[in-house]
């Protein structure tokens, strides 16, 4: 069993404003998938794309909206998001503090 | 893609004292693991036990510890726990509020 808080693990500059923390990884023993931590600074967002796998993302404080090419749903505190495999989506920050969320990738070979 | 607001799931009273939320699962589409938020009220706990998968946790609010057979550790909110795959482990809220945390699991067939 591995405790810690998640501002012990080293902050990854993932983008301009935005910073990640894979929380529990293959380094910590995990077989199937990882927990990241994001956090978005007010502006910042995260680049339209898509990918073969799935987020489950959960909002920890901040505002914003995530974006696919449906349209766009505001986002805050107690927000679930599940992104399918290979949609399009973007996470935006449009509040006025930091947009802190969990979100969780299966481990790809 | 599919936001919801956690409390908008269904609760599971899962144990006397202990609520689950099966945030995104299989119904939504999820193909490899399940993400579930727990709330236990204080003096709720779960109990020792085992299981052949792992468990992802971000505590999102109260206190409590988690134990496993190698002793106790504190957790609060931004706690961050691995369960390996068989090791015992059990949750208990010893604070004055309800201790809530996503636990994630893996889809297993």
């Amino acid at each position: 069993m591995k405790v810690s808080k998640y501002l012990d693990t080293e902050p990854i500059q993932e983008l301009p404003g935005v910073v990640k923390r894979e929380v529990i990884n293959t380094e910590a023993g995990a077989p199937n998938f990882c927990m990241r931590v994001f956090e978005v600074e007010p502006g910042g967002r995260t680049p339209l794309h898509s990918h073969p796998w799935e987020h489950e993302v959960f909002v920890l404080s901040g505002q914003g909206v995530v974006r696919s090419e449906k349209g766009e749903t505001q986002i805050e505190r107690d927000s679930v998001i599940f992104v399918p495999p290979d949609e399009r989506h973007r996470f935006v920050n449009n509040g006025n503090e930091i947009l802190r969320f969990i979100c969780v990738i299966p481990l790809v070979s």
